[in-house]
């Protein structure tokens, strides 16, 4: 989706992935294909653009910057971003710093300090390891000391460490994205309420209002003018009775604004392509009352069979293999009002067999 | 733009065009350079591809009808009808075969019926090419026998024939874009006014509330439906005090629906490969009360200097060389009414040097 908006701005987009095969390979004429992590396959990449960014905040951030320094060609949001992200601990420490409201939380080597932690600590808790962890992978419940033999295995074999925060019930998950160019210029997305089914996200409606959203739109421009970023900040977020808490950042274009293809101004992939580039922000704004995305995600293993739906715009991602849970898609719609929008794609994702 | 969307639908996109700076070639993985007219060029294409579809209508009707029998694979919309309006003549008389209010015509040979004509045609007149004629070339304007001279002169050489034709005062031009799929199901585009300058569209806006709007949409669906027409068809209207008449056809996606990439639920390009490719067409309607489109029309030919407007979408073409008045790109952008919007896309369009 970034290649595609960024061809209508006519740009000139080269692509590297390990497949032919990606998404992203598919709709450019300039794909190039290699290890992400390779430092000679990146330095030959760099030599093609001007400018970098990335989809995937799990790749080897020191490599990138130093080969960044080396050649000159700026990587956004920088590397050093992507390092402070991909660690729970530092990205928790850099929400505390800038005073985000975010949950308590304690860092842990590995399953002997767990042990030591729950004598102080209340359950329900969950564990996080510190890299890599998405969409649930990584992430452990912690409902009592009887869950403690299973947690403690799957925790054992992760040497990068853990988080541990209370579990807490929360009202439901939103999520806010924000773009900064170089020149400190901002903007913020709407306010959206995203749904999960399994830790994946299976739809999101907005815009939502709630009587913090500028506090937290305002703490998260404070933090992007802290960190120096460039680019669009996706922060995802509890909503609770004591107000709202950021509970995870993603430093790239995230599936909670992918509805702003077809619902804004400018969608999420346009804003963070002009951040990048340099170029000014334009002000964002909804253009109808509501609006909403649903996921398509794989089911079944088989080839997916669709039609376009009647209501609502449907982007696929042209992936080769639909394994069960994968993101294979989704539906955007608008509406007068979100709940009205969100019905409109639940109905046209019934019409897919996935 | 027809690829992108495609793009966007998950397809394999295939792009034959006689260059691989064109546009399309740059946003495509599967480009193939050849003559458009070339038999074996056309053939090893369609082996590519499921169908095929067309954005210019000055290809060999005749050599792509028979391909398409030969190969079995899908041309729309029909080379036939690519035939059928790639001559005025033809056109013309498909227009009033449909009872489609159009200007009264004359067709001729060349200069020498042009004179015996005069006797009884009243000035001023307007004589069109049969063939080949877009953006104003190949229109010349007769506004009194002194033009006689430099008419014919231009004529001379053109062997196709012409068609003449009464000029009229109108009070604006109007165009209306209608898709209809193999099932016949037809939907239609809102109604806009487009501005030219020179001859070629400087802007569009709409939507255009008009009360002969109805009764000439469904002409235009009973045109599609006799044509067994499948794809977007674009017509440009004049509105004159006498009511609505249809100046030319387009039967491919057309600059006066550009718009629709940020204004509709959905974007002539997307309806057209659904309507191609077999798919149900969903219902259109406007995201807000007004829209328009500015073009971005070379200048200087020097290299554009650009940046994101602030106020709408862009869509830049990529297109290498900026010739004087070259299409090089454009501007939506959605408003209360269509002035509103029309006021954006022109404050924008300020900030490009072209």
């Amino acid at each position: 989706m970034l290649a595609l908006q960024g061809h209508a701005l006519g740009f000139e987009i080269h692509v590297l992935s390990e497949s032919s095969e990606d998404p992203a390979a598919q709709v450019v004429r300039h794909h190039h294909l290699g290890k992400l992590n390779d430092a000679q396959t990146l330095r030959a990449f760099l030599q093609h653009v001007d400018v970098a960014t990335f989809e995937s905040e799990f790749l080897n951030a020191d490599l990138l910057q130093q080969l960044s320094a080396e050649t000159g060609k700026g990587i956004f949001p920088e590397p050093r971003v992507m390092g402070l992200v991909q660690d729970r601990l530092s990205q928790k420490e850099a929400l505390a710093d800038a005073k985000i409201p975010t949950l308590p939380f304690v860092a842990i080597e590995g399953t002997d300090a767990l042990s030591s932690l729950l004598g102080e600590a209340q359950f329900p808790l969950v564990i996080k390891r510190r890299r890599f962890g998405y969409d649930g992978y990584g992430t452990f419940h912690l409902r009592s000391s009887l869950d403690l033999p299973s947690v403690e295995e799957m925790m054992s074999g992760i040497v990068d460490g853990f988080i541990v925060e209370p579990r807490i019930s929360f009202k439901r998950e939103l999520a806010l994205s924000v773009v900064r160019n170089a020149r400190g210029e901002k903007v913020a997305l709407p306010l959206v309420e995203t749904h999960q089914e399994d830790s994946r996200c299976d739809w999101v409606k907005g815009p939502v209002y709630h009587r913090d959203l500028n506090r937290i739109q305002k703490l998260l421009f404070h933090l992007t003018d802290k960190l120096s970023y460039v680019g669009i900040l996706a922060a995802e977020i509890f909503e609770t009775k004591q107000g709202l808490f950021v509970n995870e950042l993603a430093p790239r274009v995230h599936n909670s604004a992918h509805y702003s293809l077809d619902a804004l101004n400018i969608d999420q992939f346009t804003l963070h392509l002009l951040a990048v580039t340099g170029a000014s922000l334009p002000k964002v704004h909804a253009l109808s009352g509501g609006f909403a995305m649903a996921n398509l995600l794989g089911k079944t293993g088989e080839t997916p069979n669709w039609s376009h739906p009647l209501s609502g715009r449907l982007h696929w991602y042209g992936k080769r293999e639909n394994r069960p849970g994968r993101k294979m898609g989704h539906i955007n719609a608008c509406g007068k009002t979100a709940d009205e929008a969100l019905k409109l794609v639940l109905q046209s994702r019934k019409k897919f067999q996935l």
